[in-house]
């Protein structure tokens, strides 16, 4: 048998959108760029990467609890965060074809086609300005001046008649409230969950009773105006994030950052992510954000290039100082046990819902040819399936459909099941092997006919092997083969 | 034992604060209004309700699919649904006080005035003028004329010095991608799920190998810029929906009506809502929406009054017409045995969560005495329980806490679990009472000390009744009150 992993992002595009994992938003109306919607299987996988990833921080840990905030946050939020001052990207507009670019981007496209003209000296000199440009402030400037310099001229029309470079917030603002239009009603959509987790610890210490070190896990929507957003589910500019914030107390902060780290890599394994196909990239002190002391890339190998699907941040005290501040609320936890009084340090494990779902479709993707035959398969964890079970009686005769839909009624109560009767069993096996289905079970004459008992054949996905089972049996087959399954 | 109900939407406000189910959003800045944040028992409340309609929509029917569209979509459906001419408020403004009202209440209020003054017959030819102004082309001015002719001032300043009537759109707008400011990159929040639905109603067809009839289930938040949004989690700017459309063949529409009217009332009896709090209201003939065949509300008698927790909707062929115009795409289905072309009709079942969350909190509240002790408890259906299960170790000693970690991890397998070994026993059990947590278990020296196996204390939060168990016997125990489980 030959076996080929994924090699191209196109091929999972294509497979989620015809079977119904994945579509573009309002694909009627032509879409809308960088949005996508979730299908029938979709929704299911994504559902149960939720409920393991959910299990995993509330159920395995007795000290962390969940919430869940709104996406509307009062205003202030965004400025004690920094998001209003900070959460930027330095944008130039070509003039004369209205378009817009990422002034750091069109500078670095410029260093790659030096590169691929030969000219390495000047390349590496001009990387070398563009590694030193000045901090938030002087960034604009010091972009716009490599730009002229360079006479950098726009990818599109070729021209060379840019605007200044502008600092453009990522964060999407709307109106709120029914007040006639002002600045004062201007409020955002949340661009990361983080936030309403620090502005409900205060809510959380006075009714969950916990004692630090304890977590706050949260799964919901965020949104970013990216100005370059593509890659599919990748970088969307609306995207779901599955976060948990944990305060530990200063000095700890060490240790438990290791901790999440090696807890979060092992998570990623317990949902059948391949080992090789994980690594942990560190980010460099010099390039750590300005509220981080360590911060590391959990990163996958997708096949776009290894690229980050959770971080892991030691966030220190920064985000509760800075609410203490501007709320004029106190932050301070009171160790009762030790008479101390401090401001936790915060560690954070962010993961990106529809990048672990990318991921998850990515790893489980195989074309495999047996016996000159090909077949495409996902072969995922059986508890991310989104379909566990299909149930196939081999034609439309009444006596195998009714022992199929007995078979259908007693599984649904455990177990997301799929009956199908239209077409050959073999074309049956193969969509269900694209929806990545683990057991399909046929119903056949030999079955029903037989004496004593009924039988069926259960089909595994992963090794494509049939086995004549009890209907009485199926069940212990499902609940062995999912508590023994292993990626392969 | 005295019992009393719930007599005020202020009792479970502050419960709900106190005890972590739902927080003011952005508390510590003074709050964000009509905007709740749900803390860490909501959270799992509002997951175990999520959890039962998904699993009622998606599995007890073998035609149900679920799908997770966007919030974002292209404006282009809001045009095709009807809601941007047509999702306004009719508002005027107060030029003393830059108040602003919603003009039909305001009349509304002043005819409530005119009643309490016996001024009845004036009250009637008024309220006869309210219900025949114009429809949506004349409403502005016939509410304007009203206001003018009764001379009827503002609740606030007291003054008479109005703006016209104007719509006021309930769409959030925001700005989306990196173009310059225009009109023509505005985007909306989406005011319902539903659009998501109809939008993806082709690609689920093309996927999923349903037939009509077949549903399509929806969880997701949806916005709405309210004028007058209050009563707590009741009416908010950003909430919840359950929703889904059913796909029927037209002339079968009356009786697939009926029907999910009748599943969806027997749906909130299951989740343990006495039926004697809810009720069908339809919607009159002269009342439907522009969309509508039939309509009804699902009512429950929340502490405010009757109100609107979910509606069914036979929403015809409107909304899958206005795409198919508005998007050049065919919608028409091809009923293959029968050899029929026709855009299905649709019935909705629209339930928000965040009232169902909310009306399970009230129909759970209890006020009891007990020899002339008081406690207040939530009886919530043990499948809603954001806990199940408090551990308790009597004292804390060792031998003690030890049987109870051990008891805890094994439950922990299958149920949320609390371990709390803070306080006195009755405290420990009148905060489990509030939280609805059905049972406790208390481990005691007679249960460790006693020769062979180890025994403990099950105390039942409805009852109050306690019972000694051998540890091996307590999921058993658990496992069948579960089951036999009734709203009392």
């Amino acid at each position: 048998m030959s076996v080929t992993h994924l090699d191209s992002l196109e091929k999972i595009v294509s497979l989620a959108k015809s079977r119904g994992f994945i579509f573009q938003s309002s694909e009627i109306y032509g879409g809308l760029g960088a949005v996508y919607d979730y299908g029938p299987l979709g929704v299911e996988l994504k559902r149960n990467i939720q409920g393991l990833w959910w299990k995993a921080m509330n159920k395995a840990q007795e000290n962390i609890v969940g919430i869940d905030a709104a996406i509307f946050m009062h205003p202030k939020v965004w400025e004690a965060s920094g998001h209003v001052d900070g959460f930027n990207d330095p944008m130039i507009d070509d003039k004369q074809s209205k378009k817009r670019y990422r002034a750091d981007m069109l500078i670095e496209q410029y260093i790659l086609k030096l590169r691929r003209d030969g000219n390495d000296e000047k390349a590496d000199e001009l990387q070398e300005q563009l590694d030193t440009t000045g901090t938030r402030k002087g960034l604009c400037e010091d972009l716009y001046d490599i730009i002229m310099q360079e006479e950098i001229r726009s990818p599109d029309s070729g021209a060379f008649d840019w605007t200044e470079v502008r600092q453009f917030n990522l964060m999407f603002k709307t109106h709120y409230g029914a007040l006639a239009k002002g600045d004062d009603d201007v409020i955002y959509l949340r661009p990361e969950t983080a936030q309403g987790i620090f502005v409900n610890y205060k809510n959380v210490l006075d009714t969950a009773r916990v004692q630090v070190p304890f977590g706050i896990a949260q799964i919901g929507k965020a949104f970013r105006n990216e100005v370059v957003a593509r890659q599919f589910v990748f970088r969307m500019r609306e995207f779901e994030q599955m976060e948990m914030q944990y305060f530990v107390e200063p000095g700890t902060d060490g240790d438990e950052y290791e901790k999440w780290l090696q807890t979060r890599i092992e998570w990623h394994k317990s949902i059948g992510i391949r080992e090789e196909n994980l690594r942990v990239s560190p980010h460099p002190d010099d390039k750590l954000a300005h509220y981080a002391r360590a911060a590391a890339d959990i990163q996958y190998k997708y096949p776009i290039g290894w690229q980050e699907v959770e971080g892991i941040h030691n966030r220190s005290d920064f985000d509760l100082s800075q609410h203490q501040e501007f709320s004029g609320k106190k932050m301070e936890y009171f160790d009762q046990k030790n008479q101390k009084r401090y401001i936790p340090y915060v560690i954070e494990t962010s993961v990106r819902l529809d990048r672990t779902t990318l991921m998850v479709l990515c790893d489980s993707y195989r074309e495999e040819e047996v016996d000159g035959d090909n077949r495409t398969v996902l072969k995922l964890h059986p508890k991310l399936a989104p379909t566990k079970v299909g149930i196939f009686p081999l034609i439309k005769k009444p006596e195998l459909q009714d022992l199929a839909h007995k078979i259908e009624a007693d599984l649904k109560e455990d177990y997301t099941v799929l009956y199908d009767e239209a077409g050959s069993i073999g074309k049956r096996y193969r969509r269900q092997d694209e929806a990545g289905t683990p057991f399909c079970v046929t119903v056949d004459f030999d079955g029903v006919e037989s004496e004593g008992e009924d039988t069926v054949t259960i089909r595994h996905r992963d090794s494509m092997q049939q086995e004549r089972v009890s209907v009485d049996k199926l069940r212990d087959v499902i609940r062995d083969t999912m508590k023994n399954w292993k990626a392969g």
